[in-house]
């Protein structure tokens, strides 16, 4: 359990509770900053707090191979918590860990659906493709790996109940993508972590789909909403925005709300989080392979709004 | 004046202005559409309009580079307008205009900042410097070309002046990054257009930067604010977000909403569409080249919600 792991992407919005549940398990840790970010008082504070976990900063660069392979050789395994604009970078990483050749398991960017099995439409779907082809060549490369798929982060989905631009759940009327009825998953972003760090070093995930789908966390949009009203004693108004509408308005809208209406539409309208069970072939639960990690559920979630 | 010009990326937000301008403009006029896109029920209005102004349909693909080598070597100017996840993917198309060989003219897909001159943070600087790599590949491919700087699209910016969610600017308060005294441009879409097609067979735009300013579009966020307050008659409550809170933010927001505030503070903030002075040596101003063209100003665009 001593298994030396190295985070690509530590500052960013996932990253950041990916390195500090890697330094409380126990782990030696090791995030890969570049000199940029280390420079940047903005994000100061995130650099301290790795170094009061016991982390060990790295500098580097993707775009430093020898940076990279220099980072790799000193640990057993690779996680990258890279942004979502940065996913074809990661071929650098595969290059880099094909030349170490001492990584036990690579787990890239995903955080996300199992992109396998999404039916997303543009623009999302562009940048789904390019996981799924990033997939495709992390299974050719023979390196060891693991996918986590952990549908909605909570901070995403519940702080605003997904009503864009709202800083807190509603208490007047919601906007719901669909007939509401279809389920996702919501996820607490250090249960994520948490997971994806036991996921890391388990023999039993090794070239698997860890799906992270608690069964206290798995809503459709009409229950959420009802969960929220029984929470604040009130009924909200509720407007629903048919596919053909929601397809009409992902055409209609400029970058980046065009992005956001087609998340929902795969999320929300074709249900890419729950219309299919997991093939044990390739996935397995996360639940159901750490059942003792006490996860936040969505109804607890939605308690700090009230 | 009968250059054939070749879009790809024709129904994406600013494809489809960029096509009907075109047609417009009375240049034999391609559009490459993907064959999923044909079938699609979504687009089926769009590529009806396309077929109504005279726009030939041409099947492919950017992935199938026989397909993309046969449409250019139809044409004498290509222009991208792919979605901002596809900025990588314009590699194909320069190897494509290499092996065609005919190209005069070739404009990748920008339509915002002059990213060389941009001061972004992450996440959007990650996507302005993927086209900062693009603009370097193209200038040292040899093929001739023109960038367009559109900056911040109307339709866009606008519609809710930027209140993330609205779908009208606010009556009642107002949310502005920075100071609110940062000068940024706004062009309605249809103009975008139009100036780009002009700027694509021009021989003053040859390897050159064609920025859109026109005088009119000049804004800054309390002057935009005073224009609308000025229309409805009533003054709205604003809410000023400093520099180190709107950094703060964008580091703790998720996905997409980090990169709208990361748009917004290189606009709003650093002043990356006017803090520089055009250089005639690489750039020239769509306004002083084409002052036929009667642009739709900030004030005329803001008449249609009040």
């Amino acid at each position: 359990m001593a298994e030396k792991i190295l985070i690509i992407g530590g500052t960013g919005y996932i990253g950041k509770f990916v390195v500090e549940a890697s330094a409380k398990s126990g782990h030696p840790t090791f995030a890969l900053l570049r000199e940029a970010t280390l420079s940047d008082p903005a994000k100061a504070h995130l650099v301290d707090s790795f170094k009061k976990h016991g982390v060990t900063i790295l500098t580097g660069d993707l775009n430093d191979h020898e940076s990279l392979v220099k980072a790799i050789k000193q640990v057993d395994v690779v996680i990258s918590t890279v942004g979502f604009m940065q996913i074809a970078d990661q071929y650098k990483i595969i290059a880099a860990i094909k030349e170490a050749g001492n990584v036990k398991r690579f787990l890239p960017s995903e955080f996300g659906n199992d992109i396998d099995r999404s039916r997303a439409v543009d623009p999302i779907n562009q940048n789904f493709q390019l996981k799924v082809q990033l997939r495709r060549a992390i299974e050719a490369s023979g390196i060891p790996y693991t996918f986590i798929a952990s549908n909605i982060f909570s901070g995403y989905a519940l702080t605003n109940l997904l009503q864009l631009g709202a800083t807190s759940p509603p208490r007047d009327k919601l906007v719901i993508p669909g007939d509401g009825n279809v389920k996702a998953v919501f996820n607490a972003e250090n249960d994520i972590a948490t997971y994806t760090i036991k996921a890391a070093v388990d023999p039993r995930t090794l070239n698997k789909i860890v799906y992270i789908k608690p069964p206290h966390n798995i809503y459709s949009f009409n229950e959420l909403a009802s969960c929220w009203e029984k929470k604040i004693g009130n009924t909200l108004e509720k407007i629903y925005v048919p596919e053909d509408q929601l397809l009409k308005q992902i055409e209609e809208s400029p970058m980046p709300v065009n992005v956001i209406l087609s998340i929902n539409h795969s999320i929300f309208v074709k249900g890419d989080q729950t219309y299919f069970e997991i093939d044990p072939a390739i996935g397995v639960e996360a639940c159901q392979l750490y059942p003792d990690v006490k996860y936040t559920t969505v109804d607890e979630y939605l308690n700090q709004f009230v």
